[in-house]
Order: C-alpha cells, then sequence, then structure tokens
C-alpha cells in the first residue's frame, strides 16, 4: 500500500515507537501519580523526559508547561475554554479546522465574538490584515499553522510579533506542522502551541501538546485528581497540573516520547527537506495532467506536507476509492473537515482528494501516485 | 516484585492487551475518520466493535451511547459540565473521589449548588438518606460506585431507583469498579456511568468510557472534527459525536477491546470471585495484627478489591518505603485523591497505605504482604 494520509495520522511510525510503547506497557504500566514503588517512578521519569524533550523542541517556557491532552482538539479546546471570557474578541481565519471553528462557535453563544481575516487565492493570510481586525477588547489571535486542505504555510512570526506589540494572545494550531516545521515559541512570539502526537510528532494516537510560553491565565478546562496537593478542593494553579487530570496516557506518552527522539536524531531539516521533495514531485507531476485541478500556492515551499487536488469530471470519493482498489493508494477524499477552505474552493459538496506525505513516502511512491491520477484523468 | 497498585492502574495485563495494541498500531494505524481505505475502513470497524462489546458489558443502550475519552476523570467532566447549569442541585457524597469534587466545586462557582449526603462508620451509604435530600430542583446524583480509599460498596441499585422515581439523573464513577462487580445501567437505572479502561476493565492508559443509558440532554464539552457533518459549524448532536472531537485514542481502545473481551472470556464471576478471596485473606490477615488499623468494612463481599490501614508508629509514606525496599511490594500510600475520605477517618494530613489486587495477584503474594505488615508492625 502507498499510504498518503498522513495529514491524518503518520504511519507507519519509527520502529522504535512500536518498541518503546510496548517495553514502556510491559514493564512500567504503573500509574505514575504519587507512588513512591520503583515502577511508578520510573513511569513518571520518562513522563517527565517528555515534557523536557518537547520544552526544547519547540522552545516552550518551562517542561511544566507541556501540557499532555487526549489529542490536538482537546489542546485547542483547553486553550480557547480556558482564556476566554464573554465580551472577548477573536481574530481567526476562513481556513481554520472544526477543531477550531466549532469550539469557537460554541464559546460565541456566550458572548465571545470573533473575526475571521482574510486570504489571498493561495490561503495565504496577509499580517496587514490581522493588524486592520485588531480592537481593543481582542483578547486572541488563532490560527492554523497550514491549512489542512490548502497546505499553505502562514507568515506565523510575522503574526505572533504583531499580537505581540498589541499585546494580544497567539495560539497557534500547529496540526500539520509540529514535526514537520520548525517551531520556536519564544522566537516566533507564540503563547500556546497545540499539536496532536500521532502526525508529524510520529507517536500514536491518544495524545496530543499545549505547549504553552510564558502565559500564567489559562483556567482549568478539566478538573480532578492530580496526584498533587490533594487536600486542595479546587485544581492545584501550578502547571502542568492545572491543565491536567486524572491519569495520563503514559503509554501513549513514552510512543510520543520516541517519536520525538526519533525527529530529533535524524534533524527536523532533513525530514523536512525529505518531504519538501516529495511534495515538488506531486505538486508538478499533478499541475501538469490536464483536468487535474490543484488547490493552493504552486510553490512546494510555501505548503505543508500535503496537496489537495480534483480530476475532472470526477467526484473525489470515486477518485479515491478507484485510487485505492486499482492502484493500492490510500489517501482521503472529502471536506477535512474544513467546511469554510471548501466554501472557498469552491469545492462544496464533495469537497477535493487530498494526497499528505510523510518521511517514509519515497520518490518511486509518489510518481506512482502521479501516474495513477493521470490515468484516472485519462492521459 | 508484588504488585498491589491495581486501583491506580491494573498490571500486568493479559497478553492480549499487549498483542492488541501492538499489533493495531503496526498494521492499522491509520485514522478511521471518514477515509474510505481498507486500513481505516478496519481501523474504524475496531472502534465499533469496542462500542458494541462495552454496550453489551454494562447494558447502555446503544453501542453510540459508548463514549471514549481520555480517563475517567475527563468522562466526569464530560457528564458533570454537559449536564449542569446554574440553578440545578447535585447530590453526592463526602467519599468521593477530587475527579468528582473538583468538578463540582468549579461548577459550583457558577450557581450550580450540591449538598453531600452522610454515611456510616463503614463508609456505606443509606438511600434512605439520599430520598431525604432531594429538593426540587436536584438534577443529578453523582456517587462513587466504591471509594478509592474505604473500598466500600455503595447500594447503587436502590439509589438508582430512588433517582428514577423522581426523575433525577443518576451519574455512577465506577473507577474502582468497572470490570471487577457486575453493573447494568439498565436494570440499575444508571443514566451514565465513567469508568477508566487501565483499571478493571485492563485496558491502557489513555482510554475511559463514558457509558449512556437513554439519555439525550447532555450538552457538548469538547467540540471539533468528528468526521461526520463536517460542513456544520457546529459539533453534530448525534451520539458519539456529540461528546467525541478530535482523532480518538485508537490504538488505546484497540487494548481496551482486549482488555474487556479477555474479562468477558474468563467470566466477571469468576475474576469478582478471585479478588474477593484475596481480600478476604488480606482483611482478616490485617485485623488479625495488633497496631494495624484498618478502614471500612471489615467483611470482604461487601468491599472492591482494596483495603487501607495504618500501622501505629508509623507515617503510612513510610511503611510503603520499607514495603518496597524490604519486601519488593509495590503499594499506594497517601490521600489518594480523596481528601474527605480521610478527613472523615481521621487520617490527615498522612493519609493511609492501600492495598488493592487484581486478577494477577496470587493467595502466596497476599500472604506474604500480610507477613510483612505484621513484621513492620513489630509481630
Amino acid at each position: 500500500m502507498i499510504y498518503l494520509d498522513n495529514a491524518a495520522t503518520s504511519w507507519p511510525k519509527p520502529e522504535g515507537v512500536y518498541r518503546a510503547m510496548d517495553t514502556f506497557f510491559r514493564e512500567l504500566g504503573a500509574n505514575p501519580g504519587r507512588a513512591g514503588f520503583r515502577m511508578a517512578a520510573e513511569a513518571g521519569k520518562v513522563i517527565r523526559e517528555a515534557r523536557v524533550l518537547l520544552k526544547d523542541f519547540f522552545n516552550a517556557s518551562s517542561p511544566d508547561h507541556i501540557i499532555f491532552t487526549l489529542n490536538c482538539t482537546d489542546a485547542l479546546n483547553i486553550a480557547l475554554k480556558g482564556l476566554l471570557s464573554p465580551g472577548d474578541h477573536v481574530i481567526t481565519s476562513c481556513l481554520e479546522h472544526n477543531s477550531v471553528s466549532r469550539p469557537l462557535n460554541r464559546i460565541a453563544k456566550s458572548g465571545v465574538v470573533y473575526s475571521r481575516v482574510p486570504h489571498n487565492q493561495d490561503g495565504l493570510i496577509e499580517p496587514e490584515e490581522i493588524k486592520k481586525m485588531i480592537r481593543p477588547e481582542t483578547k486572541l489571535i488563532v490560527l492554523a499553522h497550514a491549512s489542512n486542505v490548502l497546505g499553505t504555510v502562514e507568515p506565523v512570526r510575522e503574526i505572533g510579533h504583531i499580537a505581540a506589540e498589541h499585546g494580544i494572545i497567539f495560539l497557534l494550531d500547529a496540526a500539520q506542522t509540529a514535526g514537520a516545521l520548525p517551531i520556536d515559541l519564544k522566537e516566533m512570539k507564540i503563547n500556546l502551541l497545540a499539536c496532536p502526537g500521532h502526525k508529524g510528532l510520529m507517536g500514536p494516537t491518544g495524545t496530543g501538546v499545549l505547549a504553552i510560553n510564558g502565559l500564567e491565565g489559562i483556567a482549568s478546562f478539566r478538573e480532578g485528581g492530580t496526584g498533587s496537593l490533594s487536600e486542595e478542593p479546587v485544581q492545584p494553579s501550578r502547571f502542568p497540573d492545572r491543565l491536567e487530570a486524572g491519569t495520563p496516557n503514559t503509554v501513549g506518552i513514552a510512543g510520543l516520547k520516541a517519536g520525538v527522539e526519533f525527529i530529533m536524531e535524524k534533524g527536523l531539516e532533513k525530514i523536512r527537506s525529505h518531504e519538501l521533495s516529495l511534495i515538488d514531485l506531486l505538486l508538478k507531476g499533478l499541475l501538469s495532467i490536464p483536468g487535474v485541478t490543484v488547490y493552493g500556492t504552486q510553490r512546494a515551499e510555501g505548503r505543508s506536507g500535503l496537496v489537495s487536488f480534483n480530476i475532472e469530471g470526477w467526484e473525489p470519493q470515486d477518485v479515491a476509492a478507484v485510487l485505492e482498489s486499482k492502484f493500492d493508494i490510500a489517501c482521503r477524499a472529502g471536506l477535512h473537515c474544513a467546511p469554510w477552505a471548501h466554501g472557498f474552493l469552491g469545492t462544496l459538496p464533495y469537497g477535493a482528494v487530498r494526497f499528505s506525505v510523510g518521511y517514509f513516502n519515497t520518490e518511486s511512491e509518489i510518481k506512482t501516485a502521479i501516474e495513477a491520477v493521470s490515468a484516472l484523468a485519462g492521459y
């Protein structure tokens, strides 16, 4: 099988991720919490090491500012609901995943107001447009680092600096970029980063991260046992306990740690460079096929690891079905949980076909995929 | 090592759980969502089978009424925050874990009121006492099936019937009992059951369940992508999508499924009977040691799989440390995230030592543990 659904979840994982999880689960399966016995303490040590690793990886303000969550959506909900109060204004875009849009719509019912910044034909947001939308009550800017439909990488450093100048919190949804593009919270002036553990970071499902850069004013989303200050009737205020409650996904975090170790060992630059060469090949190939419409920028450099397209005369779901049955290619067709982006592209209600690459894809796989699309397009 | 911390997380797991996770992760690691390709569809099938299995296991109203969560705390937060509005009254107990008390205290700030029903010396709640506390605005009764400190099993069937008669929702925290004691939502008139996947159900950390019995009026807690109705700007109202958002912990759910299959294959009765014989042995042994105070009921039948105790002249943390260093026994000392229960026992601020058994413990291990406590007590 040629797996081109890495934007949904990366697969396969590095061998070390499978092994780390199985070994941890069998040998260190205890609950870290506050128990003093060796196995619990060693399980706690692995979790701590994962925090330190991710703190370094994203340049967050402290290992305690690495919050482990169920998934990226959970991290985004924690951030949005912990930050926003009635009367607050939020700037977001038209390219957001439902993981941002739906919680925002929920909060909007209680008096939070949001505006959507426009973008150009390629899906690029002009930082100056954001500046124009700032109001005295603007509390937050929340944006996807790269749209999961268009793949366009947004100028987050510039946006981060604008946010900082205006004392506005900047929350980045790095679902498509964490582990694939360099992200430096301090340097890019990002206050909060939400990402899944199971995509670019190469960990398992059931893991997500909310990384914090020096932000203190965020209320708890989920209260419960923390193994700390157990006599307190309310959630402890210190991090990470404030935003983590109940038994963490220890087994998953052990796998996530192994995934990030793999990335750091290979080097993010090398991973990005490999994925970029695949995207370049894919883009050029698809653009050269008559009857194929490719969405988003035509420059590989301005993209995360995905390309969405349609073939004239085909519904995207049928394209995906035939790609699998005839060519053993696994990809994703539809709206990709981002209806506004498809509305902009004029691809409602069926959406598009999306190819998304990962570190383990090869040039030869991409060539096969291009040939397959070519065959379907009748060339 | 003699592992007696099963009330925190069960360990080891059945071999099939380790294998199911590793195989699933390696072979079916795709994101179920809406993609049509085989691997994604097969991953989705495993998740669906787990829902059907748990629906049968708890006698919930439908497989769609099995909600997968991060942990039991997440399930409790989803239930409490999805149900309660300002002005509502809640009946709870003095024996709750912080996973119930802390979210209740959080919601109390916005005008939800709660009362704590009393219990007797053994930690048993008299259903008639609950009846007395019912007010016109009582919306919910939330109780632990068994205290994680005292182990006392509460008369949930009677309480469920009282709740049903009064049109009050009954939410059961089955953190200590799911997979260890029979629970039938319909027969016991339980509307909502929250439990972890990694304790009695023998699955991995990172999994929890909220099982619903015919209850519709519960608002979403976490909004985001569901792979369904992607064009909708708000969370879909149908279950399980209403209460699940983002990529689920597919790998963990595959492990949880294997855990529940193990229980169903062995038979819950057999598992309970084995644990009961261990608890009976443990109780009798500890009660016979001078200077040892055992908390809770002296009848094994009225207990979940744990016994908390203290040794005269010892701080519980020191007992646990010596039990490990000298006898290789892993247990948990402290407040167990249940400060009210320890307040009642007069064991603040240090708490107690807790031994908690699981299916894989043996009589010989329990005898060793009793001898170890005896030696520490000076006998």
